[in-house]
């Protein structure tokens, strides 16, 4: 389905954050259109495929967003969105020379501070009243 | 930097998509949030996250954006929006079970179809009037 | 609540949109922000505040996010949003020479056309197989 | 160009913001799709539409932004989509309730408060060290 023709397709496991990035690197440069991806720019475009992504679950109730998963056509516009969406955040990355790997890992330790098991479990954020039972106890 | 103690740090030569699937995946399970994490719900949160992102960007010039590369206390700042961007577009994947690499590698390949690299050199679109000298003078 | 204070407080009923124009458009002089006011700039800004605005239903059930209604002082908080997403939407009409009730009375024009309330009564769009009223009765 | 055919045009100069609202409520209501309207569905149509008015100048310079102001059928295109932002926009302030004039009015005395116009005056915020010569002097 995807990769070039003789190569295995590629799939999460074995492919690093580092192949997706060279791909995109190079699309964009033999187009010759880094001089349009400016950071401004790539967090508009990114922004811009994240909204149409959303307008997939746009009227949907959140259980009619779920059963996406087992809807194979709409599971493919799906995947095209998100990657519009990947590629951008990459060719952001591209631009600014920042680490992917490296700063999810960052970003998810401080989470990890910011929302510790315990007390956030079973709820969204400290709006949210409702509470695990464990917790509840506490 | 990141990641836990003993190991080296993350980077995105050496980390695979589906180790950041699952970093991302432990982290929502381990706080019962999946029941959270509808689809629709986290198409949101990417789009907010997108936005949060671009706020770093809202008023600068492209060139000013450009050089926040250069200012590493900024740079830190954008890779933790960019971080969450990532961070629910794999929490995303996650609840629907689609592979982020075959989805990034079937896109780019439809889109090597939809921009030849030889029509749309140096032009950002069908809009674009200016064009690159060999376009313009096919 | 608003307006100077010897002026009765502004409502919707007595309000003309060319009077919130001229509020946002001496605001932003008063400032010498024009030179930001790009529309370029704008949109990014009307985005953003969309976002924010979003940020309050993020995790709310549909049937939450009606609640907000009857809640005034979260009702604040969201009507301080949607007027960040006003004020930007008006800077834009101000900077592009736009009329805006125009706009809108052309656009339901064209909505009226597009979707018409026999065809559509009660069905979102034309994915939506639930639901005219001959539907409903089959 | 707008209004019933015996009506003169809309303008925003004898519209008031009651009019629009109106005009939206009544759409609303002959397609039955109050049911669709919850705020954090209007939420995310606000997003989206505000996403697709920002595509227009995706790629585009400030100064090209600018020019659009001059360019008849891009404008067209530019109305139509901030008028989908303003649609849905005032179909929220339907749904919950919200005066949307004194929102902004109320808005507009916090920013004045925030951004008081002698200290702000050619800088867009508190990041912007470039500032107005008579403010740098102050």
């Amino acid at each position: 389905m995807s990769g070039s023709s003789q190569d295995p397709p590629a799939n999460d496991s074995r492919t690093t954050v580092a192949e997706l990035r060279e791909l995109v690197r190079q699309f964009v440069a033999e187009r010759d259109w880094q001089q349009f991806h400016t950071p401004k720019n790539l967090s508009m475009s990114l922004a811009i495929e994240a909204a149409e992504l959303m307008e997939h679950f746009q009227w949907l109730t959140p259980e009619a967003s779920r059963q996406i998963a087992g809807q194979p056509e709409k599971l493919v516009e799906v995947g095209e969105e998100l990657a519009d969406v990947l590629c951008y955040a990459l060719a952001l990355a591209n631009e600014l020379g920042l680490d992917v790997a490296a700063a999810v890992h960052d970003k998810m330790d401080k989470n990890r501070q910011k929302y510790p098991a315990d007390e956030y479990r079973g709820r969204y954020g400290p709006e949210d009243a409702s509470a695990s039972p464990t917790a509840d106890e506490a």
